[in-house]
């Protein structure tokens, strides 16, 4: 036997019992008479003490162990003079009696500490030793009981969760597949699921009524940062349903689980709609820890012959309170130069200053009166100290700028640190017009329903008309992240098979790619809607953390590859030969 | 609102209220003057009442529906006059008011009743349409059941569930790997996990101490009957931990789950060597729901001048009771082709009848005496009516066969239906020599540990010293079914490189498929050990059903393909263009 308790066990009250622990040395420190070791397991860290007096042999054993050596010990449980605090433990410490090296360690490549020296790379590498740590290990299973919560309140409501299958079909619609070829279908592949999307949708069909599934997707997507080709989806669907319950019922797993598993209260979810996200903070996915709502100044700077402002479709801006006085000339020319990177390409960037000392200043005070300045101030709220930044363009462009821009002095102002401001984002548009390619996309997805009262004219309406639909789409955001996105799904073949048109389907591909789905529809769809969440964000939100790869066991780098295990890899010929494939030849 | 209630719920406590119901058109009866309809839905069903007297219009347009429509009505909540006994909602029906059909349907390809008249191969086209029949639809409930039951008991025993990569690094050893070419990796390949094997002895030497995971696995095998290419485990791994403490944690989960989800009490466990197994049964997999051991006639049987016993390596048979009158010649002569058919192979079958008047009767009378017979029928107990049957040849073959004759004397006894007996076989050997290949094979897989007490000979012993090697590997059987099996692991480097070795590895492809597992052992490995159990399997076993297929939502047909969504199929040129492959041109 290994042992008969953990390294996080013992108290006061086990003093005088002799015990078997085992688990791996994290620290040692010798005194001369006297050598200690921290012993380490998943639970806590036990003291160890071996005595030179009473057994100089095991004392001159235990002067030689390393660091991450794996040790069984034998010993007697006593009171320590020197009590610690910090430690469950700290109370008692274990006089050894046997000492077994279960396994030795060559020197870790970085240091097993909460704050390590080992860069990103070394700590992919060596992935197993970077999981020792206890930041890493808390992410795991914090996850865990993430996901222990999220499957207790969905099965306390009724959902049973249903696997689906991992190998099906690849469909052009969305981002690119990862494909399998299939060796006994000859030259035929297997795709990854994106998602479950048109299972989850035939559940309904088959009438399961409520369905969830934790489960893994898979993008074939060149990965921007933090972004892993497999992730994990809360994926939810349900019948008989209005948005309105829908979103009843996430809102209330939401709360759940940051109740249980951070002992957060979380506030009833605002609603916004997505042309009002957009009017007030340029973006359908908003930070609304911080106000610095937008400020629409189209009319009042127009016509006193400022070029700029004068052609603009739409001048907008923020309120910085009390940032006038820390913001120099070099400063605001800085600030510009940032919005206007590519990343970001604003033309240039307004700001009017209401000095402490009730002066204004203005890069525009030429064009503009301290009067006619002053109902700006006005319009925004403004008070002595408040600074004014404002931009102009494009209605989509100038609020994307902007929203980047309020984002950023958010950041510089302190105020996007702690604290979850979750709401919901409804009635997304349905359709979304691509110039460049010349066609709708699906602003959720192909399946997603327009709303009851646009229906008809889906049907039946003109281009303009097509650009106007409004969807049963709605998002979960918290803190500028999009948590969850779900919508009411199209339950009715003509309407799926017009949305799949618009979309730019031909009739055959539609059939090829989703007939089995509109061939569901024909016998007895129910109305039906659901959600998906990222799973992996939504772990990372929840701990203030900044990346997703914080709370993923063995995550790929930004080439999709896992440096640990050296995957992907060149397979056999044989391989090859057996799926009937050839690598084409390296130009 | 779709629904105030769903079909399954409404008692006669709530006679009187008016409610909203929705669901699936079960059944209508007609009978002139009043129209029934059995609304369905996942939670039952209820009888609605359309009355042409109280109002003709909505009779009338009740009288149309056809099967399957989804319709939402409110109506008033009335007391049945003929009650149902047979359904909770019995005591009920709903009179209605209002009558909206939310989708209309086609007539089924088959009927949607617990015992339908459609084939395999429609059902699996219209898999949405099948999952709507209720036995499928329990079995898809009881599963969810056993994944909610099997995470409490190995949550609430402190394991820790973590997700591990689906896409890895193809290895050739064990099953074929489906591959996935990499997009951004030129002329590389993930692969999917036949089993997250390596990743959770991985989490152990990091120290997560007791991991588990519902998990899917792949395997690209020519598809045996009932055999799936992505299935799903319940995964499990342990450090610190002896055979004897993996044995016991999951003899209780599986005690558990029996407990749980089919209110049965299951006994301890018994345990038998892998040898004894095969001495009494012929099968590391015995079904022990009946006895009919192998009873040895080796010794008895030579020196009577039968020369096929007298050349033969080994003389075995069973007795099966009360069978003697049972069997005609014919009925000899039947199953005695039934065992030499290929798949089977044995030379020939002997019988000897202890006839219920007392008379002995064989197929070998004239080479032994009746006395001589008698000393058989001694040896295995016989009793009058008896009969025993006898084969012969070299010991693993004739093992098999009397297996196979085992099991199907046991069918045609009827010694197989229903009840549970769960064993363990324990001390399976290290490795298995393949004549063809001249190499061993490892019988679990090339992680195993050898016993304790083997590990010495292990690195220093000669060629049958490492056949005579026994390892810490077990199986969980039950009804002559492997639900589980695992093994204690290496955690020492040097003796998993001489595993390798003896599997027929080079150190260079030993280090490129598996050094990052063979470099973890260097730095602080923990002993350990796990288990993996068979979770469709296992659905099915303590269902009683015959197919795992039964139990997977949306299950493949024996060429791998999903014929409800037409996959595999194949895929864009550009997308093999993307991944820089070419099909090979088709003979």
């Amino acid at each position: 036997m290994y042992r008969t308790h953990n390294c996080g066990e013992l108290r006061i009250g086990q003093v005088g019992q002799t015990v078997t622990l085992s688990g791996w040395l994290n620290k040692n420190r010798d005194y001369g008479a006297m050598t200690f070791i921290d012993l380490r397991d998943r639970y806590g860290i036990t003291q160890l003490v071996f005595n030179k007096q009473t057994d100089s042999s095991l004392y001159e054993a235990a002067k030689k162990l390393g660091r991450e050596y794996v040790l069984k010990i034998v010993g007697l449980v006593s009171e320590r003079s020197n009590k610690n605090p910090n430690i469950p433990t700290g109370a008692i410490e274990i006089i050894v009696q046997k000492l077994a090296i279960l396994n030795g360690s060559k020197t870790p490549p970085f240091t097993i500490e909460d704050e390590t020296d080992g860069g990103d790379e070394i700590r992919m590498k060596y992935r197993y030793l970077d999981l020792r740590r206890k930041p890493v290990q808390e992410n795991l299973f914090f996850r865990s009981k993430l996901a222990i919560e999220t499957r207790k309140y969905l099965a306390d409501q009724d959902f049973i969760e249903v696997e689906t299958p991992v190998l099906i079909k690849s469909t052009p619609e969305g981002a690119r597949d990862f494909v399998v070829p299939s060796r006994m279908n000859e030259g035929q592949f297997y795709a990854l699921p994106q998602s479950p999307q048109t299972f989850k949708q035939l559940l309904m069909v088959s009438g399961f009524d409520k369905y969830f599934q934790l489960v893994k997707c898979f993008r074939d997507e060149d990965l921007r940062a933090d972004r892993q080709p497999e992730f994990t989806q809360i994926d939810c669907e349900m019948c008989f349903v209005t948005q309105e319950q829908i979103l009843n019922t996430f809102e209330g797993l939401t709360k759940h689980v940051f109740k249980a598993c951070l002992d957060v209260k979380l506030p009833d979810f605002p609603r916004i709609t997505y042309d009002e996200a957009l009017r007030r903070y340029g973006s359908d996915k908003p930070d609304t820890r911080f106000g610095m709502e937008f400020i629409d100044f189209t009319v009042l700077t127009k016509g006193h012959d400022f070029p700029v402002f004068d052609a603009a479709e739409m001048v907008i801006g923020i309120c910085a309170e009390g940032q006038a006085d820390n913001y120099s000339n070099k400063d605001i020319k800085k600030l510009t130069s940032w919005l206007q990177r590519p990343q970001i390409g604003a033309k240039g960037l307004v700001y009017v200053k209401y000095n402490s000392d009730g002066s204004i200043k203005s890069s525009v005070g030429k064009f503009y009166s301290d009067e006619q300045l002053q109902t700006w101030l006005d319009k925004a709220g403004a008070k002595n100290g408040d600074m004014l930044l404002l931009l102009c363009g494009e209605t989509d462009k100038v609020r994307s700028q902007l929203n980047e821009l309020r984002l950023e002095m958010g950041n510089r102002m302190g105020l996007r640190e702690g604290g979850f401001n979750p709401l919901w984002v409804v009635d997304f548009p349905l359709l979304e017009w691509d110039e460049d390619s010349a066609r709708f996309h699906a602003m959720h997805h192909p399946f997603t329903s327009p709303k009851e009262e646009d229906k008809e004219r889906m049907l039946t309406g003109d281009h303009a008309t097509m650009k106007a639909l409004r969807a049963d789409a709605y998002d979960l955001v918290i803190n500028g992240w999009e948590i969850g996105g779900g919508s009411i799904r199209i339950f009715d073949r003509e309407l799926q098979a017009k949305n799949f048109k618009l979309l730019g389907f031909t009739d055959e591909e539609a059939e090829a790619q989703f007939g089995f789905l509109m061939n569901a529809f024909e016998y007895g769809a129910p109305p039906h809607g659901g959600i998906a969440f990222g799973f992996d964000r939504l772990c990372s939100i929840m701990k203030g953390a900044s990346s997703i790869r914080d709370f993923i066991a063995f995550p790929k780098n930004n080439q999709g590859r896992d440096v640990m295990i050296d995957a992907p890899s060149p397979i056999d010929k044989t391989q090859l030969d057996e799926l009937q494939l050839d690598l084409k030849p390296i130009d």
